[in-house]
C-alpha cells in the first residue's frame, strides 16, 4: 500500500508531519510505503533524521510550491500546479498512491480532489465529515461539515447513504441509524429545506439507509442515531462551536476520559466521501500524533475498500 | 410592577414555579406584585403554604385550561382560550401586567405573543434568544434560536439591532460587536443567504450596530463579538448541541466555575425581542431556581424600559 503524505500542509508543517512520520515508522506494517511530498531542503534535512532501518519504506517526491492555509482554494489550486498538495492529488488520481493524506488548506484540498480525483459517477456533492464520540464508546458521523453550504434534499439523502457506508465499511457498524439534524422531531419541523428533505428521504430511501427521522442538536451526543445529516453550513457551525467548548475544557484543565475522545488527534482525519480515491483530510492544527492517526485512518480506509463499495452502490 | 406567572407551564409545573415563588417571596422588592395564573385547585393548595406576611404581594387568576408541552402551537393557542398562558398573554396585552413569565410550550408562547401582544411596528420577525457566558464573565447573546427557521437578510439585520439593544439596556454592555454566524470570516463565505446578509448589513447598518463581520462557531466562546446573529434553524441546533455537551459535563460530575454559568437556571429565561410587551420565555425543564431567576430577569427587563427603546428605534 502506498500512502502519499503532503508534508507542507497544516499550521505546524513540515515539523508536525515529519515528527509524526518518525514516530510511526517503527510500528509501520511492512507492506505500507510512505511517499512524502514537499520541499527538497526539508526532505534532505529529514533524511538525516530517519532511522536507516526504515529507509526502504519511505520515499520522497520533491515539490516546489506550497498552498498556504489562507489562500483562496480555487485560485491556489489553479496557480500552483507544483504544490505538494496538487502533485499529491495527481499521483493519487493516476493510481500511483492508494491514498493521500493532507492537513493543508481544506478548501483547496476539496477543490483539488474534485478536479483531479473527481466525484464518483452519481454523487452530486462529496461531503466533508467529522466523527462524534458517543458516551458508549461508539462513533457517530456528521456530514457535511463545510464543503457544501447549501444542500438540496437529494444531496442530503446521498450524505445519509455515504455516512452509512463509511461507518459500515471502516468501523463495522451495521445498519447505522441516519438522523436528519433539525430543530424538532416531528416531520413538519425545520426550515423549508429540512421539511423537503424529510419527505425526500422518506420517499426515496429504498431501504438503503435506516432513517431515524429528525434528530435535534443534543441528540448528537445521545443514543438516537449514528449518521447525522445536515448541510455544510449548519454542520460547520455545530462542529466549530463544539470545538470551541472542548478548547475551553482543555484550557480549564478539565481531564475526563470521555471528553478526551473529542480530541481530533485521536482519529487524525476523515476521508472526503464520494470521490474516486481516498483523500484523508486533517485538521489545520494537526500535531505529530494527529498525523500518525491520519496514516492509520488512511490504511483502514484503503483496506475497507470503501471507495469501491460506494462506486458499486451508485453505479446503477 | 405586576409580574404575571404561568404556573402551569414547564415540565415540572406547577411544583417548580410554586416552589420558586415561595423561595423568592422573602426577598421580593416591595413594589413587585406577582399574579399567578393556573388551576383553582393548585392555587388553593398553594395559598396554604404561602407565608402570610407576603400575602399582599401575591394574587391569583384561576384558569381552566392548560397548553401541554407537546401540543401544536397554533392549534393549542386557538383551541384553548382559557389556558393559563393565553389568559396571561391577554392580561399582558391589555397592560394588566408589566411582564409575563412562562416556561410552557415555547412555540405556543411565541404564537400567542404574536397574536395578542403583537410585534412592534417595523419588526418583521421577533426572535428567541439565548445568553452565552463568556470566559471573561461577560455575556453574549445568540438570536434567533428557533422561532424563525428561515430568515432573510433584513430579518437578520434586525436581529443585530435587537440584540444590541438588549445587551445595552439590560446588561449595560455599550456598543456590543455584532457577528454574523458563518463558516469562515471572509465576506464571500457561507451559504447564499449568509453571503447576502453580509452585504445587506454592510449596506444598511447606518451605525445602528457595531458590525464585526462574519464569526465562526468557536467564536461563540471567544472575545470576537457579543451579539451572534443567525437564522433560527442554525441557532437552535447550535444551542441544543451545546446543551448536549453541558448535559454530559454535568452527568460526568465535572464541576467547573465557568461551565456553571452555562446552566440556563442562572438567568432562567430571556425575553422575546421585538414585541410590544415583555414576555420572558423559560426552558421547558425549568426548576424552582430557574423560576426565581426568570422573575428577576422580568424585573430587569421592565426596569430597563427595553420595549420602549426598541419601539423608538423602529418607529421611523
Amino acid at each position: 500500500m502506498k500512502i502519499g503524505i503532503d508534508i507542507m500542509g497544516g499550521d505546524y508543517a513540515p515539523k508536525a508531519p515529519l515528527k509524526g512520520i518518525a514516530n510511526m515508522l517503527p510500528s509501520l506494517p511492512e507492506d505500507v510505503e510512505l511517499v512524502l511530498l514537499g520541499d527538497q531542503a526539508v526532505m534532505d534535512q529529514y533524511k538525516s533524521l530517519l532511522d536507516p532501518e526504515h529507509h526502504d519504506q519511505v520515499s520522497f517526491i520533491p515539490t516546489t510550491q506550497v498552498i498556504e492555509m489562507g489562500e483562496s482554494p480555487t485560485k491556489a489550486f489553479n496557480n500552483k500546479p507544483e504544490a505538494s498538495m496538487a502533485v499529491g492529488l495527481n499521483h493519487l488520481a493516476s493510481s500511483q498512491f492508494d491514498v493521500l493524506i493532507s492537513a493543508g488548506n481544506t478548501g483547496a484540498l476539496m477543490v483539488g480532489s474534485l478536479y483531479t480525483v473527481k466525484p464518483i459517477t452519481g454523487i452530486i456533492r462529496p461531503p466533508l465529515t467529522t466523527l462524534v464520540p458517543k458516551p458508549d464508546g461508539n462513533f457517530g458521523i456528521i456530514l457535511d461539515v463545510g464543503a457544501n453550504p447549501d444542500c438540496k434534499p437529494e444531496v442530503l439523502n446521498q450524505f445519509g447513504i455515504l455516512g452509512t457506508m463509511y461507518l459500515n465499511s471502516v468501523y463495522n457498524i451495521q445498519n447505522p441509524r441516519v438522523g436528519l439534524l433539525n430543530i424538532g422531531t416531528e416531520p413538519e419541523k425545520g426550515n423549508v429545506n429540512a421539511q423537503n428533505t424529510y419527505r425526500y428521504i422518506t420517499d426515496h430511501s429504498n431501504n438503503e439507509i435506516n432513517f431515524a427521522g429528525n434528530v435535534e442538536g443534543y441528540d448528537l451526543f445521545r443514543d438516537k442515531a449514528e449518521v447525522y445529516v445536515c448541510d455544510g453550513f449548519t454542520g460547520n457551525i455545530v462542529l466549530k462551536s463544539a470545538e470551541g467548548i472542548f478548547e475551553l475544557i482543555k484550557k480549564r484543565g478539565i481531564t475526563d476520559e470521555y471528553f478526551k475522545h473529542f480530541d481530533f488527534e485521536n482519529h487524525g482525519g476523515t476521508p472526503i466521501l464520494g470521490i474516486n480515491k481516498p483523500v484523508i483530510v486533517g485538521h489545520g492544527v494537526s500535531t505529530p500524533t494527529a498525523f500518525e492517526n491520519m496514516v492509520k485512518q488512511g490504511q483502514k480506509v484503503v483496506k475497507s475498500n470503501l471507495v469501491n463499495h460506494i462506486k458499486k452502490a451508485f453505479e446503477t
